[in-house]
């Protein structure tokens, strides 16, 4: 078994080893070509534009960075640098020689990026198009249904595939059942024979059935992708957008103990298991309006500090998987959050402010995402007003500190209500409230800043402690969770995180994610004489028959 | 590892020996006192009322037979013959020493059985009483949580809990995290709090917290019981229901290649891992009205032959898991199956219809959630008319016969839009035409049987195949699916059967059970320095804290 070495989530197209980003007004072009022996380990050889991490970080960073840095595209081309093959998928020998933790996060980060593919196409008037020059096969093609469009090459060979149940005894991993009858809408007989069929489905059979959109021979392919994507284009009904802001790479500091940034800081008690996730509220001024959030650019709190939370999530979730409890804190001026909200608020007409938000809702659940356990403490000196408030609701519970003089607050913004939904659809305050609908409007009515009675008393909070109680209240809660099986916890907190209305994406995560994971932990799939472990090889898996 | 026995799931009240069943004009009691050492299996003590199987089995009878036999029941009474303890839960020494398949069975069936109380108290105007006489944990608590009431005693010392996660490092298997959040709607941070905590919640902030309805002390618990149960009965606004009829045991004819009933036969294919499970059509004169379909009782085909089917599923589960595949056929004449549908369809307002279809649905849905790949062939002398075209419509794929004298039909009946929802709460012809909602009506319309070409058109088949092509067609998809990883098509299948909405069924079906599956698998909880394993005995488990 091979460990994953520590990884970065920083790159940029200057960098990119396996895509290249070529823009060219209001299209973009992302060219996939996999460098066979530039995988982040070196057990593993990249054949047939099949993937590991490290490609999918580029892939994540060339969506982000064409909605701040280019927002003047409105259509996003993807295919293939290679000839013949569009993508072959994950990488298997990769997956095989990876721990079932490490399988687990790659998974979950690879759904994330096509996720924000169709958020960038919800929210981003940015639409894409799968140009599939080539075979396309297994997350290959699931890469290809995150997209609005699908070109299939029609050359009497290339197909569109999911065969990882015929050929590996694991499911498509990254969204791929759902999105073909939930998203895509297949029949879900056909759907069965699709996704048992290894060789996959070409030609107008593929259009038929609803797997692509549409076909084009090899000699009108570069035409008709062309074509395709100026209907995406001119199908968009959004004005000028931009002009685009830089996005630099963050560089944390980073120790044995903390990984710190300019407003994240993650203390790691490795002994303990816990790591205290601190964000601070803005210390400088902030953009008042639209031309001075144009003007600010990376700089500003509202993109930065969630810039940063989500490169510390990220490195949590690979480098560190044995914290398994993460407190939330917060320091700082609350109204400066508040404030910070605000503005956006009264600036939603403009690209960057939609861009910022929609950048903080997805971070936002990329926490509620993430395996770890979640108590935020809202103590002396916190600020989880406005969209910090957010991080102690995505919390599994919340202990607020009942001072005397009444200097512990939180409070919602003018964004509360609806800007930052939860991957089920719902803001979370909704799902806070969600067998008590009426607070969620009573809270939303508080003026100004919300103190420990009244928090307690609207039930925004799980505990309140006076200061005789809290160190011992706040310690044994700790102690307790750290105590508990990270498993069953995992397993717990998925459950619990979201009653109410389900989504594609919150299927995807529920239902689907967790079958993976009981699969591959299957020996079926990675036991001694499983499927993936005999991918290759030239004797056959053997199966325990039984049906569970 | 002790191997589950052949299990029956026939039984009565005169030969429970863990549930005493009280019926007393519109209320009905149904005391839990299980026998130490009556459990399934010898290697385990089934103390302070903890269940195995066959305590699940008794209380899934006592709840149909109370809808068959005592419609004019109202309210049921769930309690304890134990004093100071309601229900431990299942039993853990048995879960220890259990294989995985049986374990996950095992959940499943439990959870089908709690699933048909709240179908009793939603179809059949049975509410239930939790009356918790003394401690109420894990899987009873889950029990509670499916009633519609629940009653704590307060005496100090009584509490409900969910003890799995910090003592076992396992889920609530039965539904009760969904249960908690998504039915009681109890607040997620409270119940993170409350599934953490293994002593439990008792007194008044089960109440405050809604994880019980009630509260009454020692002195007054049989009143209260009393007076909840009567109030349960006013609430129901029903008319006069029965007389009820009486549900004899099924005696199938059990081979080592064959289980055969009146209408349905399974037969074994051990060495290929099929089974062949046959349907027949009404041979003899059916009920035309009310008053025949009273008199007719359990002998009519719409009841007898659902509930031949459910006791074959129940044993294909349980004593056949390596059965992979099930061949899904029928026999007989399709016109009596659509005229047996539309007497039920004229004659809905009398309760014996209202039970016969509910019961027909619940079937449905036990075949829809058995992990086996289902294959429907509608071959010639087939009749998927009425209510077997369900049984087309569930399975995961169909081949129908391209004859030349159109002789092979399938059909709808007057029940087929809406009396027997899958899981989601959708019709399964709106599941199978979820991308396409107009082509239901379509298929609505057709009058009469619709023969292969057309049903191949509809859309409303996978496969057509002429009699040239059949039986190698039919053949190599046979043999393709059963040398398929059993775990993989038991993801995919759950994945790719219920598109769309999501309903507290279907969640606890998919999304947790799902997760418990991944748990039961992990050496937190079953390796041999796990919780489950360790449970009882005086060393700690030792855990591997990676988190994933």
């Amino acid at each position: 078994m091979v460990l994953a070495m520590s990884i970065t989530f920083q790159t940029h197209p200057d960098q990119y080893r396996h895509w290249d980003l070529q823009v060219d007004g209001t299209i973009a072009t992302l060219s996939m070509n996999v460098a066979l022996h530039e995988g982040m380990r070196e057990d593993y050889e990249l054949k047939l534009n099949s993937y590991d991490l490290g490609v999918d970080i580029e892939l994540a960073d060339a969506v982000q960075r064409l909605r701040f840095e280019h927002p003047e595209v409105r259509a996003l081309v993807i295919t293939s640098g290679q000839d013949r093959v569009f993508c072959a998928g994950a990488n298997i020998p990769m997956l095989c020689t990876s721990t079932h933790a490490f399988k687990v996060n790659f998974c979950k980060f690879t759904n994330e990026t096509r996720l924000y593919l169709e958020d960038a196409s919800e929210r981003s008037h940015l639409k894409s198009l799968a140009a599939l020059n080539g075979t396309c096969a297994g997350g290959g093609y699931e890469l290809a249904m995150a997209c609005d469009d699908i070109l299939l090459i029609d050359d009497g060979s290339s197909a569109v595939s999911l065969p990882e149940v015929p050929l590996l005894a694991v499911l498509p991993g990254t969204g791929g059942l759902t999105r073909l009858v939930d998203k895509r809408k297949v029949r879900r007989d056909r759907a069965d024979v699709f996704c048992t069929t290894s060789e996959g489905i070409r030609g107008k059979r593929a259009v038929q059935w609803g797997l692509i959109d549409a076909l084009a021979p090899r000699s009108q392919f570069a035409e008709a992708t062309r074509s395709r994507a100026d209907a995406l284009v001119a199908a968009s009904e959004v004005e000028s957008r931009g002009p685009g802001i830089t996005l630099s790479a963050l560089e944390p500091t980073i120790t044995d103990s903390q990984i710190a940034y300019r407003y994240v800081t993650v203390d790691i008690a490795q002994d303990k298991r816990i790591a205290t996730l601190t964000v601070l509220a803005p210390d400088s001024p902030q953009p008042t309006n639209a031309e001075e959030i144009q003007a600010a650019g990376e700089e500003q709190w509202s993109l930065r500090c969630f810039r940063e939370l989500d490169d510390a999530l990220l490195r949590l979730r690979f480098d560190h998987a044995e914290l398994g409890l993460l407190i939330l804190k917060t320091r700082g001026d609350g109204a400066a959050v508040v404030t910070v909200d605000a503005t956006l608020a009264s600036t939603r007409d403009h690209w960057l402010t939609q861009e910022i938000i929609g950048h903080q809702a997805r971070v936002l659940r990329r926490l509620e995402l993430t395996s770890r356990s979640l108590f935020a403490l809202i103590d002396e000196g916190s600020c989880f007003h406005g969209v910090l408030l957010e991080l102690a609701l995505t919390a599994d519970r919340s202990y607020m500190l009942e001072d005397e003089d009444e200097a512990v607050s939180v409070a919602t913004s003018a964004l509360t209500a609806e800007a930052w939904p939860a991957c089920t659809g719902l803001s979370r305050l909704q799902l806070h409230y969600y067998g008590e609908p009426e607070r969620v409007v009573e809270v939303l009515e508080q003026e100004g800043p919300i103190t420990t009675l009244d928090a307690d008393e609207l039930g925004l909070i799980t505990v309140a402690a006076d200061d005789i109680d809290w160190d011992d209240d706040v310690r044994i809660a700790i102690e307790e969770r750290a105590s508990m099986s990270p498993d069953a916890l995992t397993g717990m907190e998925a459950s619990l995180r979201f009653p109410g209305p389900e989504t594609l994406q919150s299927k995807i995560f529920a239902r689907l994610s967790a079958w993976q994971n009981w699969i591959f932990q299957r020996p079926n799939a990675v036991g001694p004489e499983g499927a993936l472990t005999k991918y290759g090889k030239p004797d056959r898996p053997q199966f325990d028959w039984r049906r569970c």
